[in-house]
């Protein structure tokens, strides 16, 4: 199954954007066993994108996927060419445009004169729904090979790709690829190679990636036999236990909140650097409220005491950022809150505050239950976000940890 | 000054890595007002990258920029092609040799056989020095067009293209392209397209984008007059007002911090459904630890009650979600930290927890001062992600207009 992907847009090629589409859809239609042949970027102009088109109608690939251009505004000239390309007429689609109009009355709106074009549909092609944005998409056949045109707007690509364009390049899909991603924390990646040698020397028969990021690194293991993949996966758990927190999809802060649930425990939390990403992480997860009870981000020193109870003189005598101070926010979060669980997070984010002593990405994480409370020392580096999220990460995966042993 | 950019490497098309490079290249030389006519990725064969080099040199472009495939190893057959497409015959530079030899002797190790093909040089044509690696660059004239490649490398691609292809591309251009982007929120781009339409539509000899995302909708006016663009900008604001808050990179929260700092003023948060969101934005900001005094993520009813002091009463008439609740929530904070101004967010991300009056999406929003408190109510959708961001944007532009008129 081949693939030719089309991104139309100025942005791109002025790089006032990061083409994350064509590698999103690059990764989606290789892990189901297709080849990417092609992308080309092409401006937001009419002769541009029809000699992209062209282009890939000569090497006949089984699918174009064109991305961008599809929204109200008069940028965007994707779908006029495209009708004109395929030969289609358009018809104005009287039925979708009462759902815009009711969705832009539920936003107490109303609705542009601009937004009339995003209602009209090829006479001759079928319309891709759009769960989450008022652009839809559009599916024709040209020359054997089918063309599917989708908006640029990321959430809403993802969505109609995962809903409607995958499933059906999935279909016709002869060997589909079997693809397992174990994700790992707090061990870099070349440590963890060194880990799992072994079974990574020996004959596997299966392909694999490594892919390091903030986050941790995530092993790829492919192959088109089930038995290949499982076999290898297996073999890895079994050198690397809790260092995988999950696989595919998951995040650190899913897995916690499911074990928590699971295990009827709840959570607080206590930011300082961090400045509310945890609780912000935490809650991206639905039902994260039955375990989430809450948290405090105490960014001055005079909030550490008089919101959350930390003593004068800790802070006096041991400093904002130390093992002392983590411990106290982390027990009185938890009391404060009545959780089961009390975590804490510590640390000088940067650029400035750092001391000799006391370096830029000087981080102390506490994590209280009701019989103990721990704290652990990390130093994340000299990059103010990068230290905000590696702060999280390591905070989450000791909870992710601790809950999975409870 | 056109350029075209071709990028080589199958992880690129399958999505393994982002195609950072083109958009590196394509802001810099946008910057130098270099107009990007095509970027195209081909996979790491001989063909196809012959087939991309021709397709450019039909339209004629003044520079072509090549990334990918110029290291040491098998899947690198770039040099080769090249060679054979501009018809050079290579030589062993035995002077660049030694510099290899040495430099792997530096790191106490021997140079593989594999790195003999980096030594190899056009005779005819140039070699770009490579001030941080091993593979070198290389350019040649082809019908009239500059052919330039770089190895793929991001920090190596820079740092050449740094040292010597944008002063030498710099030279050749005449007219350098002037860029402002307007960065609104709070209006959708229907409605904003609308509102502007009398100076859009008229002669102000101008290119315009709008760039939609959750977070505003950016508008980018370029012209190689700086004058035009200017002319136009202006009338834009005279029109938009305080609905555009900032330009090119700034953020929100960029923003607000600064103005906060420079009227002295500090600020509290109270979260309930964003979870922290607010708080991680502003300490996205260095020096936000001078007026972000710190925040309460408050997410069930009992911690609502309990640490912020909202009366239960209230929570049982009207609701968690809910103005009256939203108003005590931002009164509360700002007492119970001591700052100038206390925000509030309280609404229901969804998935569930919707009723037939009080939807998935509903969010209540509070700003508080010593004198006054005020709510405003939002409807934002059903997805949860977005909603949280769509939360912290309304609540965070409020915050920043209030500053800005303070």
């Amino acid at each position: 199954m081949n693939i030719a992907l089309l991104s139309i847009g100025n942005e791109l090629l002025s790089g006032d954007a990061l083409n994350t589409n064509a590698a999103w859809i690059g990764r989606k239609v290789t892990e189901l066993g297709c080849l990417v042949q092609r992308q080309i970027t092409v401006p937001d102009d009419g002769p541009s994108i029809i000699d992209g088109l062209n282009r890939f109608i000569d090497s006949k690939p089984n699918y174009i996927i064109i991305t961008g251009g599809l929204g109200p505004t008069d940028d965007d000239i994707t779908r006029t060419t495209l009708f004109k390309f395929v030969g289609t007429d358009a018809v104005f689609d009287n039925e979708y445009w009462s759902v815009l109009l009711e969705r832009f009355k539920r936003f107490g709106m109303d609705i542009p004169e601009s937004n009339r074009n995003q209602a009209l549909v090829p006479t001759s092609g079928e319309v891709i729904p759009n769960p989450v944005g008022s652009a839809q998409g559009f599916q024709f056949k040209v020359d054997g090979s089918i063309l599917v045109a989708l908006p640029g707007v990321p959430a809403e690509m993802r969505s109609m790709m995962e809903q409607t364009v995958i499933p059906m390049i999935a279909k016709s899909v002869k060997e589909p690829i079997i693809v397992r991603t174990l994700r790992t924390t707090g061990i870099p990646e070349s440590a963890l190679i060194e880990r799992i040698a072994d079974p990574i020397d020996s004959d596997h028969k299966c392909n694999i990636g490594y892919y390091p990021s903030l986050y941790g690194v995530d092993i790829r293991i492919s192959s088109i036999r089930q038995d290949h993949v499982d076999g290898l996966s297996e073999e890895l758990y079994s050198l690397l236990g809790f260092i995988i927190y999950g696989e595919g999809k998951d995040t650190i802060e899913h897995v916690i909140v499911h074990s928590a649930i699971e295990k009827h425990k709840t959570v607080s939390i206590a930011e300082s650097c961090t400045g509310g990403l945890i609780g912000h992480r935490i809650t991206e997860i639905p039902g994260s409220s039955t375990m989430f009870k809450g948290g405090l981000v105490v960014y001055s020193n005079a909030a550490k005491c008089m919101v959350l109870g930390v003593e004068q003189m800790c802070i006096d005598s041991y400093g904002a950022v130390s093992a002392e101070t983590a411990e106290q926010m982390a027990t009185n979060v938890m009391e404060k809150f009545g959780t089961d669980y009390g975590l804490s997070v510590s640390g000088i984010a940067g650029p400035g505050g750092g001391t000799d002593g006391k370096p830029v990405g000087l981080v102390y994480i506490g994590l209280a239950d009701p019989s103990n409370t721990e704290v652990r020392e990390y130093k994340f580096g000299t990059d103010r976000k990068r230290n905000k999220v590696r702060s999280s990460q390591a905070a989450l995966d000791w909870l992710r940890v601790t809950l999975q042993n409870d």
